[in-house]
């Protein structure tokens, strides 16, 4: 890691920007003081608002006009976006300017503008967007989220290379082990390119801990330290998981409203109830990376407040500390040797 | 609904078969004694068992050799499965000897010989699995669960169809709000089949409560009535729900036992714990049904227990009384024709 990090933060991304980007700067800088962050936005609200916090010496300003909106797809926001400030953020990354660039805006866009500007890693086919969620054991990383929804066999065998060498530099686990997503843990299950990915997987020469297939309560059980699948499914099993973390709340605050005697009873309970809202508060699990490019860009989820953006810097941090992760593509490389064997072997 | 339903029960399906069968008839029993059961397996071992309840004399047994086993395929126990208790508990559904069938066994192997004996619904191209959950305005339906991995705009649209019908009879409402499962709400999202499937449910001359696509938080959230989707990512969604459920219990469980103070917090919140504990119970929703055929075949959960099996002898109960839906056919009917309208116009 660089001794001072500088991280670009676009400050017009996300529902309530540019305010919970502020507040997520201020609280990031609490916890790393010794890091530079850089607001991409509307200068003159940027500053009137920076004005009133105690760490204006430690974040810079840099002007930009316009905005990506949430509803832009990603080819329009590409062809007009050279003026907004998710494209300057990006560009202080690609021009070596910060080490890492973190937004709450339109993800299509985060990705179209990051692929460009950041340019992929030798031998990645597609990037993906690898979150972390919390698990019975711990936590555990999930790739892709949303980025590609339709993928193949070689692209989810390169998610599974990409998400091992994530998980080894910032959860700091030896030998992560990794799952495919499938609707069964059966050999037969599911659909074919599932079977040629767990192939091409299982090879010794990649060195790889895989598993095998996994279901998707696997994903809350914590079974694997990573688990692959296309976007489609993973950004419908991430946001299942987040509509029944609300049901569970929900049911309780109603439980524990329904007469004076259950309202007592959730005074003495409220410390444990707190603990359990702040291990599952997907807010403490928000920043999601961008993986196989020549760059760290770090998604924050759009509805996020200061806190989980603040969280979403720390996952930069994090990635800046433990660098691009060069082995990948000596894997990815190796990965697409066994593939091409497999297709010989079937001609 | 006749007098008297009787229901086949495969006796021999399931992980704890057949003790969770005769413990779920006989709760089902108590709740439903006008009901007759037909115990289908092992006929020395089952009686055996059948003796030392109170109902045996409500229960008859049907012997069977052999059982289908959890990894079988379904083309293997197609071809070697007559002597199955599953294929003869759905037998006695073919042969009108039966109002419905009930059975825990391998889903696979249950839908493929529901489908050959109970035969599909006119118009109906697949059968899909059509399940209940909870969500925080009180339960909805989501098909497919599990059945088709693969499905085209056709299939969606008759899920829909089928499953608007179905919570309509079994839930009582009028006109039930459905919503295609996507990656986000906005119109240019996911595949073209589900853009193609979204054009045909909103024509008006299919009459159906279409409200457009919805995300995977919209599951817990009970956004609709029916969420439609494909038997691979419904199955995925289902299953990540249910671990997520585990991992909230755990993560109470584990916060409620640090220390001596949260203990005995714990007893004073424990009725409140427990009721939501059993909103959310998964056993409580057990019991989905295959949907799309001429007879009522009910899937339960493979690993339930007493409980959960009697409710899902609950769901078959409740589909006798409501009966087969003919509107289903019509309505599919009607929905051929915008396809083909829409066809027509593209070419």
């Amino acid at each position: 890691m660089t001794n001072k990090p500088i991280i670009s933060l676009d400050a017009m991304g996300g529902d309530n920007a540019p305010e919970i980007v502020i507040q997520g700067a201020e609280r990031a800088l609490q916890r790393y003081p010794q890091m530079k962050l850089v607001l991409v936005g509307d200068e003159a609200r940027l500053s009137q608002m920076l004005a009133q916090t105690k760490f204006a010496r430690a974040i810079d300003i840099m002007h930009a006009d316009e905005r990506v909106k949430p509803e832009d797809k990603p080819s329009q926001a590409l062809r007009n976006g050279k003026n907004t400030s998710m494209w300057q953020a990006i560009k202080l990354v690609a021009d070596n300017q910060a080490d890492a660039v973190v937004s709450a805006g339109n993800t299509g866009a985060l990705m179209a503008m990051s692929k460009l500007q950041l340019r992929m890693m030798d031998g990645v086919t597609r990037p993906a967007i690898a979150g972390f969620f919390p698990t019975v054991t711990g936590s555990g990383c999930m790739l892709d989220m949303g980025a590609n929804i339709e993928c193949n066999e070689d692209n989810l065998v390169q998610f599974a290379i990409m998400g091992s060498a994530f998980v080894r530099s910032v959860l700091n686990r030896e030998a992560p082990t990794i799952g495919l997503l499938n609707v069964g843990a059966e050999e037969q299950k599911g659909f074919e390119y599932l079977r040629v990915a767990a192939s091409i997987l299982s090879s010794d020469k990649l060195g790889l801990n895989y598993k095998g297939f996994v279901e998707g309560s696997d994903i809350g059980h914590g079974t694997v330290d990573v688990v692959v699948t296309d976007g489609f499914t993973g950004n419908v099993a991430l946001k299942t998981a987040e509509g029944i973390a609300d049901l569970f709340q929900h049911s309780l605050k109603k439980s524990f409203s329904q007469s004076i005697f259950s309202k007592m009873s959730y005074l003495t309970a409220l410390p444990q109830l707190r603990r359990v809202r702040s291990l599952l508060d997907p807010r403490a699990h928000n920043g999601a990376v961008l993986l196989g490019l020549n760059g760290i860009s770090v998604k924050s989820h759009g509805g996020t407040d200061g806190f989980g953006f603040a969280n979403a810097i720390h996952v930069a941090v994090e990635m800046i500390k433990y660098g691009f992760m060069p082995e990948v593509s000596q894997t990815i490389a190796k990965a697409n040797q066994v593939l091409e064997q497999e297709k010989g072997n079937d001609e």
